[in-house]
């Protein structure tokens, strides 16, 4: 049986998924006060931006993780808005 | 700016994670003990088999997400498993 490429593998009744590329990291803060902080200025930078990542938090950590557009690659407007990330991350532990 | 490629972009301190493309499918029971036969039976078939798919389940339904293998494609194995998988769940929903 020969492997089969990736764009013709179809079993009836399956879906095949490609989930596109994604950027991700994990922010550690030092209080919940300041994973309120980062929460809140990344809503406003995500509206402002039109670019809303998956967030997975708890009291002291907030992992951020950027998915690739519908055109499945990872382009430098998600490394800039990762950069602007970094930035509300750095004004608050810098307090 | 111009849009750069996937392969290149790199921000300090951020993962990229290429996520594998996935086969998945929900097959649904009419009961919590055809559930718990079908999840008793794939895990009989992962054993033998070395494929251990992604499970969600609840009472009646279960969703299988087969990834593909390290080499970033899937194959015909992975489409193989999956009839198996079909193969499982008709044999219990046709009692």
């Amino acid at each position: 049986m020969s492997a089969t490429p990736s764009t013709t593998i179809a079993v009836e009744g399956w879906e095949t998924r490609k989930l596109p590329p994604q950027l991700t990291c994990r922010f550690t803060f030092n209080s919940y006060a300041q994973t309120r902080q980062f929460l809140d200025d990344l809503a406003d930078l995500s509206e402002s931006n039109g670019n809303y990542p998956n967030l997975h938090f708890a009291k002291d950590f907030v992992t951020v993780t950027i998915a690739a557009p519908d055109d499945g690659a990872l382009n430098e407007a998600e490394a800039a808005f990762a950069r602007q990330v970094n930035s509300l991350a750095n004004r608050i532990l810098q307090g």
